[in-house]
């Protein structure tokens, strides 16, 4: 496959500095602009869902960092539909030499949501007059509006090949752009064909204990809505106690930026973005030395644990299906962070393929995390104090009622956190009064919220003083019954184990269990140990569907805390490129099971970890604002 | 037993607020005055250890909080030795009537260790001529002074009584205060009669791999000192590139103090303090509503995992041989927190029993956690978020080379977080040159840092809206062959299960297994659900000596990670009340082992949790200043 056109304009100025940076505005176009002339549709006719960095292979990356002459070609991954056709096509453009280098039509996989989908698909529902004539029997007050939230579909039957949506429904009982409606849920959730916007069949939700549904929709019982907007509380509602505190930096901040190259502290990456993750840290070098080729979150998976229909489909991949980075919040000063911050754009497509800026997408400051480092000479009272200064790298992302907050944070020890929030509002659905079921939490009249995990995975692609690490792990094993060693027992050993072979590894607290990278051939010259950095794994319940299941059989990377793979170049998913109605994983489940050497080879950590989140009602007396039923756990 | 002098002039003023607040210099004065005129004995022939609080019993206490004009008395507890004998005596003073309730001779135990034994001992040691002429063998340069810890013994000997301590020498190489002796340490560790002063031992240290000491004391295999003094290290080692970042609350800081009772964000309690724990909350309510009536840091414990003598009695207990009051750094503004601080004081006795006021002991401030809640309404972009406003109240102790910083941080979603942070400078031992042994890493030339571990235990004892309260813990479980009720294999329940007796119980990261306390006589009006609190557990290594050993049995707290006990007056110490040598628990050992009902009971709750320490060296890479072996972990 080859399509050169000499017609079609290249990318003139604003190209990116660095090869694996984001597709610039003008590459996004030139890559669109290729893929219609190949395609011979024009506007209205193809849907752009996705245009964004195809990345180049390693190899030429690495060549690229030895000598700056050896740019490697830039390249732009697309996907889109051609006249709202059933499947989905994928084209890798090559954009240095205008070549469309691959064209796939991908029959079985569905891509992820597209703003464009989402519009019309409400547009579709809202306006239905089989859905008209069910929400009227609900008998809603005047000036109710019934709000829409299209779901991804999830998988219960192998066979289906149609893109599907369920919408979820609620009522804003008020004209205020933040009316909680997510307060009063109603018991429909029609399912409808994205392609062809037909109504597939206007599901009821079961309000009771059991999946039975009402033989009939029943008018709905009034109740006040939650509200969680200011505007709407009114100003007594938000606490009026609380003083201002500023972060002042007269000096400015202590991080510098060139383009999409941030340094700071004997930090410096290059700061990636994509429409799925979100920001993505490439070439982190500390004090020079190379540490990570590209850490990103790579996917998490939001898994339902209530069984009557249509909940049990109820399977997010916030990333595969949605997008970190399509669905980030634009980001405005005063209000999400404190003192001096840097903001990045993203681009994204539109579905005629022009680019269009998403602004302030990620936001970056310092903050001050408390004491770093004391040590007090106790015989005179001495002190030395350092503070722990930190470099904060963040996203909010939106997914319908949940909003993430995923943060890089580097300190000054070398050391790179990962700090997720999970926030926003709990997915609610109806329920009638005085019923009770096990797989959930009344948590406001009328209004359930299931209990479910959110399972993540980052992945972390190490490149410690070279390309080739080893992961390992280290037990800290006690001593038993080697009296002459140990007469009084309190030895312990510190046992390392190679990972030799792809595939999901364990977490064991009893053994105090780490994993960590080496680079075996660099040896510290104090401890004579090789060079490590050493994983700070989150231990958490994994997925508790079984392996017979949908939920695991598409989200294999949730049922294990660590993974490791051998490289290889466009392999950054842990659930696979396509996880929209998927049926089967195809990253990790993948990735993991070849029968490679992992040995002081090109190697990827993976780290999954998530929360169990039982849900409860925010009572009065534990309100952050009049919020009654706020999601808001931290991992 | 009673006494009572009427010559003796009692407290007039500056009397405690409330029943919990700590003893104030008048009470501790005359504390002591009533036990030196029990004893008959002047200054110089006795020695006051600890003069703290005898907390009132808590049914005093809530018959306080119902009717205020029902004060308990005041009552203080003494730790001391009369004509430095061997045997620890103490008393409970009652301040309110002059009457010293109970005197009691203890040959079974050691007291905490207390800073006029430590001098003695320090004294002994450095000025005995067979010390002297052990170190004149190591041939140390002109100007290098002999350092001296004298450590807690810890126990090997079921049979041993006498007061023993055992001095690790270090050499620094120069006149700076802040010489980082650690950084050299020496083969000699001889040990102390703390009573006679005599020398018991001259003990040498192992050099090699094996327990073996060398035949003779070697000269000195010279090495440079590993700074960490910003004066030492001159000005060019310290970055330079941090730019300010300071914290403005022009309107000042949004709590309250008044003597030790804090009002901020709808909390209120009482700061308590004691020599032992530091800063303890007391009568803890969220707007009003009871939630605790005491939370501390219980115990800590760290053994050592080298079993080559005398590391093996390596195995401190940092509140119950030192206490976290007693070896508070005094903090200053400006150098250990940002923004509005308040200070609160802490008293100690001399040895005379003379209070001596220990200044900014405890510090609080607010500080900004960032985003606390965010959504987003995804069709408008209307945005509403709120910051995570926190009020910190934060100790510093000293034990010898290490720091903890232990801080109690509220939230304004009602949440306590309880942060601590290990830091300072680890445990060092000599190593010979090019020797490894399994039980550590040698961190600079010649010095080795052995593996430990640190468990803490945290004492939380809860009212949630009254005295009576169960321990439960949920464990998320999927349903398995159920398929009439879970079709697709996606359900979980929450089982919920009390804790009916007191004992050590396990967590279980498998079932996502959740502590909470409840209050099941309170059920909430929209969950239907009884009022609960949750624990939000640090799942760690637990101890990995066994059971047989006296690791084990000296700190049984640290094999569990949870315990729940009935509450009972004067039970506050996980491993007893003397740790100090001890040779079994007697804290909850005992406290676990009553047949007693926890049921709507008043319970208490323990959560021991740690970090096993596997040392590292700081490579020049990741260095924080110039410091090779920080200890820097954070849990």
């Amino acid at each position: 496959m080859a399509f050169v056109d000499a017609s079609i304009r290249k990318p003139m100025n604003g190209t990116a500095d660095h090869p694996l940076d984001p597709l610039v505005a003008d590459e996004v176009r030139y890559a669109a602009q290729i893929i219609k002339k190949h395609t011979q549709l024009s506007d209205g006719h193809i849907r752009f869902k996705v245009i964004d960095l195809f990345e180049p292979p390693k190899d030429e990356v690495f060549a690229y960092f030895e000598d700056k002459e050896l740019v490697p070609h830039r390249k732009a991954r697309a996907y889109y539909h051609c006249r709202n056709e059933q499947h989905l096509t994928k084209a890798i453009v090559n954009i240095s030499t205008g070549v469309l280098e691959s064209v796939e039509d991908l029959p079985d996989s569905q891509g992820p949501v597209d703003w464009v989908e989402y519009a019309l698909i409400n547009d579709a529902c809202n306006a239905h007059p089989q859905v008209l004539a069910e929400v009227a029997k609900l008998k809603l007050p005047p000036g109710a509006r019934v709000m829409n939230d299209p779901w991804a579909y999830g998988t219960d039957d192998i066979k289906e090949r149609r893109r599907l949506f369920q919408c979820y429904l609620y009522v804003a009982l008020n004209d205020d752009p933040q009316a909680n409606h997510y307060s009063i849920p109603i018991p429909l959730a029609p399912i409808f064909d994205a392609h062809t916007l037909e109504l597939v069949e206007l599901q009821q939700l079961p309000m009771g204990a059991t999946a039975e549904q009402d033989p009939e929709t029943q008018p709905w019982h009034p109740v006040q809505a939650v509200e969680y907007s200011a505007d709407l509380l009114g100003p007594g509602a938000l606490r009026q106690d609380l003083k201002p505190l500023s972060v002042v930096q007269p000096q400015g901040p202590s991080f510098s930026v060139d383009n999409r190259k941030v340094s700071w502290q004997k930090w410096s990456f290059q700061l990636g973005w994509t429409l799925r993750e979100g920001p993505v840290l490439h070439e982190v070098r500390y004090d020079g030395r190379p540490l990570f080729y590209r850490v990103s979150m790579s996917e998490m998976t939001v898994p339902y644990g209530d069984p009557r229909s249509p909940y049990h489909r109820k399977q997010a991949f916030d990333l595969g299906d949605s997008g970190f980075g399509l669905t980030s919040n634009s980001l405005a000063l005063g209000c999400d962070c404190l003192g001096l911050i840097a903001y990045f754009d993203g681009i994204r497509t539109a579905a005629n393929g022009e680019p269009v800026r998403m602004p302030n997408v990620v936001c970056m400051h310092e903050i001050d995390d408390g004491i770093g480092w004391k040590h007090t000479n106790w015989r005179n009272g001495k002190s030395s104090v350092v503070r722990d200064r930190r470099l904060v790298i963040q996203c909010t992302a939106t997914v319908a009622n949940y909003e993430y907050i995923v943060a890089f944070v580097l300190d000054q020890s070398a050391n790179l956190h990962i700090d997720i929030k999970a926030t926003g509002i709990v997915s609610t659905m109806p329920i009638r009064n005085n019923v009770e079921v096990p797989w959930g939490t009344v948590v406001a009249p009328g209004v359930l919220a299931v209990n479910h995990q959110h399972l993540f995975c980052m992945r972390v692609d190490p490149m410690l003083d070279s390309r080739r690490n080893t992961i390992v792990y280290d037990d800290s094993i006690p001593l038993r019954d080697e009296p002459e060693l140990d007469p009084f027992g309190c030895a312990f050993r510190v046992g390392t184990t190679p990972i030799r072979k792809p595939g999901g590894y364990d977490l064991d607290l009893n053994k105090n269990r780490t994993y960590k990278i080496l680079n075996s051939s660099r040896i510290n010259e104090v401890s004579g140990k090789p060079a490590g950095y050493k994983l700070h794994a989150a231990p958490s319940q994994m997925l508790m569907m079984a392996p017979e299941t949908f939920n695991f059989k598409r989200g294999v990377f949730s049922s294990k805390p660590i993974w490791v793979t051998r490289y290889r170049d466009d392999e950054f998913w842990a659930s696979g490129e396509f996880t929209n109605q998927s049926r089967e994983d195809t990253g990790l489940a993948i990735y993991s099971a070849r029968d490679e050497n992992l040995e002081n080879e090109d190697v990827v950590l993976w780290h999954s970890f998530g929360l169990t989140h039982v849900t409860r009602p925010e009572g009065k007396h534990f309100k952050r604002q009049t919020l009654f039923f706020v999601h808001g756990n931290t991992c």
